[in-house]
């Protein structure tokens, strides 16, 4: 069955009557002009992000079901990256008329999963038709208390770098995904094609950083190490100092690497959509709250560099000691 | 210039350091991983609609600046079609590499200007490349209060059915559009096309109706009057009578349907796009709500129709009297 047949209003029929009931914050969910919500006195977090088919994902390298995941998840990931927790999600889809009506319950049926982990929930949205390609952007409403709020300003000259997990296992899952024929072991296999195709959102460890009350600034690795640390240093006025033989590689990555013969670096400081989340805390602090994050959320956090004044700019520290220019590099949408 | 010669961060800073400074309820806008806002005891309002290249507009017929006021009118509509206020703007863009910044310049004045005129601002949103259309998807955020607050459902047997403007001035716009050779005076070609390009959200009359107390559902015309009486009639259990000759029609509407030789109930039932409220109250109160809307806001407002009991559907009566069935009809994204 291709949508074509159903129509718009049978589509979002069929996606309004698989979602569950609505909670209690839910006024109005989907089935009306716009989606209403009871307010409260935290601040409301609003992000979107998209995923574009041919630039984001390719349709046969991931299920619909895995897509619907990721794309709430990576959304999911912003709000954690201010400490907050997501409440409300509106999805805009477009779709080109030829597609299989099984694509968007598959999708739907990752999105609602996802949501339901983090406790969000889908209360409205918009079909249009695409000349081309799917496209799947997501809006996410949070909240957070206002003293919990953490943003990408606030790093301080001395404060160290934390990051939770490891980097460079979405860009070895990729990697992967592009090269099928790769021998590597199975378990690797499968971990780094997790961590891209479904990463999961550090919601629990952003609370946990929010509530210590002793982080500075934070944001998640979308965009890779490298460009992420540079918009925390941008907005806080600062530069940095990170040490390569601090960032927390996994066992995984570093096989796919090898059997690929990539440049691990490489990937953990440009390869981007880790959903990790960055942050800074003082000096004094950073190993309590490092600790502190990892007992609670059972996530390892590493220590993997510190702030320094701004003209000193962005140095990545090689084994060997010596400290040479970061770029941001990343993954930047409209250059190549 | 093209986007891709200042790549992703410098076409955010670019437009980012276009906008005004923030309001106070604005507490993070553009430059984090998302927009944070103060709450109050409201209700909040959310929606999205997207406007693709191809399939919602032709980039040779309208321009950037057009665009971007198109894209934000149609939004707020939706938040005046539940009686609302609209606040809060994230912006999605999905562009080609070699699209011209000054298209996105353009984009954003226009966005800009028809946020400020209805007390909306830009507070985030993200960018993304696309391998072939632009596409501009926003997300708004409203506040209602919950006395205020209008739905799809609620239109009671015996109501009447009240619409705001004229009907089908956008379909002559964009008939137009499309045969720019017709002959017919300046002031309806005029007239026809802003109906078309740049509409007007019934901001004020949304307020007008929701404080007056006296509507019992509400819904703006955007997918065309057969379609989204349609909505409420589904969402209130009920049916629904159409006059046709109370159908509003503007002069310049029926001078490009006859120089054209289209038919103008087709246009005015399931053109779609005119962005009027449609809206039903009490029989014996609706008279009063259409002058007290019209006295407030200057714009007229026409007694079209009654709703009638489920079982006896949607129908039109002509002008002859005779009763056929209305089909629903209107635009659906995903037939033709």
């Amino acid at each position: 069955m291709r949508i074509r047949d159903i129509g718009e209003f049978g589509l979002i029929d069929r996606m309004a009557r698989s979602l569950p009931p609505p909670g209690e914050g839910v006024v109005v969910g989907i089935g009306d002009d716009v989606a209403v919500l009871r307010s409260s006195d935290r601040y409301i977090l609003a992000t979107c992000d998209i995923q574009v088919e041919g630039v984001h994902f390719l349709k046969d390298k991931i299920t619909p079901y895995q897509l619907g995941r990721k794309v709430v998840a990576i959304n999911v990931s912003d709000i954690a990256a201010m400490g907050g927790i997501p409440r409300y999600l509106l999805v805009s889809l477009v779709l080109p008329k030829e597609t299989e009506v099984e694509f968007v319950d598959g999708l739907y049926e990752g999105m609602r999963e996802e949501c339901s982990r983090w406790g969000a929930e889908i209360v409205g949205g918009n079909m249009a038709h695409s000349p081309d390609g799917i496209i799947v952007d997501l809006f996410l409403l949070g909240e957070v208390e206002p003293e919990r709020l953490l943003r990408r300003a606030g790093a301080q000259v001395g404060d160290r770098v934390l990051v939770t997990g490891t980097l460079g296992d979405s860009a070895a899952g990729l990697a992967l995904l592009l090269r099928p024929e790769t021998v590597c072991p199975e378990a690797h296999h499968e971990f780094v094609l997790r961590r891209h195709l479904t990463p999961t959102p550090r919601l629990a460890e952003g609370r946990a950083v929010a509530c210590s009350g002793l982080a500075t600034a934070m944001i998640d690795v979308s965009d890779g190490l490298a460009s992420d640390i540079g918009h925390i240093c941008e907005m806080s006025g600062v530069g940095v100092r990170i040490r390569a033989d601090a960032l927390p590689i996994s066992d995984a990555a570093r096989a796919v690497a090898e059997a690929i013969g990539a440049d691990l670096l490489e990937w953990a400081l440009f390869g981007g959509e880790d959903y990790e989340l960055l942050f800074t805390a003082p000096a004094d602090r950073a190993p309590e709250l490092a600790r502190q994050v990892q007992e609670e959320t059972g996530t390892p956090v590493s220590i993997i560099g510190e702030i320094v004044p701004a003209q000193e700019g962005m140095a990545l520290v090689r084994a060997d000691g010596v400290a040479r220019p970061l770029r941001k590099g990343g993954w930047d949408h409209f250059r190549e």
